[in-house]
């Protein structure tokens, strides 16, 4: 099953949790054990999994990356946002997500994110969900 | 076909070598061809894929992310572990390796590590093989 | 289907464009819907899908790499490799890729590229699809 569900961000760098949409979508597959695949189709975006429980846990990979990769450069892409690029590849731009009995098998204190990093934008993520 | 391995780290930063239960799981798995997942449910912790044969891979790979992340910070989460958050991020919280005649497809120096970011703990690994 | 793909890399670091081979997989695999996995089995290699239109970006992600993960050190690896190795634990061995109509469902910017980081060598990816 392939699904589409559209994002919009409001910063420039930011971390929107999409834990519930990808379990919709894992809901209509009807399925019951699997793999499910979090894709972002932009080049200054990312996907992770990480903890959801406390927010400062984004904020601090939010300002960590923009210490790793200043937004400032030095570049040669001339759109400023270079950062935002490397920042996707660093991160990836994918994520899997096992399912069990029909639900997400996420740790205690995973949730699952799209990475702004070059927004605000309207987005999007493609799901895919595999039998197996 | 779904396993969880439990794993017993010792440190506080750590690359265990899982390679040799994964394949076990393969061989449970009693398949042919595939595409086998190795998943860390923990958001402190990774998975990668990296030389096995030179120990000193694994401390040069630890030592860089510590320079990378430093454990110091400066961050705002309270836990004091906000470094291990952002190298499982970093690093990725899943790998993927094909199987091939029954057996993990790893390239010649290649082994799979649970790599532990705010250890010493319990934890465990789920791996997922899937036909194909 | 499995596939093994020769590449030849010309510099120590360079990104490689593979979005043709990969394509080329995908139309022999002559499936519909599915799911494409680039891997690397190299230590000092990677795989990463990031914007293709503008040769800079891949030239700002080789410069912020090296930059982050510089190649004189400090490493306890005698071999003057254990910055590829570390770039790539970073981006990760491999990619996964939708196929949609029987094509690679790549964003509007988005290509597929071979990481090198210890070149110039013969390499090779493995392209594994699975319907679904």
């Amino acid at each position: 099953m392939f699904e589409e569900i559209p994002i919009k961000s409001k910063k420039r760098n930011e971390l929107i949790d999409i834990t519930g949409e990808v379990q919709k979508a894992v809901e209509k597959a009807k399925l019951k054990e699997g793999l499910c695949v979090v894709y972002s189709p932009h080049t200054t975006a990312a996907v992770v999994v990480t903890e959801g429980a406390d927010p400062s846990v984004q904020t601090d990979l939010i300002n960590a990356l923009n210490r790793l990769v200043p937004v400032a450069g030095p570049y040669t892409h001339r759109e400023g946002n270079s950062d935002a690029h490397i920042k996707s590849a660093i991160i990836g731009n994918s994520r899997l997500i096992f399912i069990k009995n029909s639900k997400l098998l996420l740790g205690t204190w995973e949730s699952c994110y799209f990475v702004e990093a070059d927004g605000p934008r309207q987005r999007k993520i493609f799901v895919k969900i595999i039998e197996g």
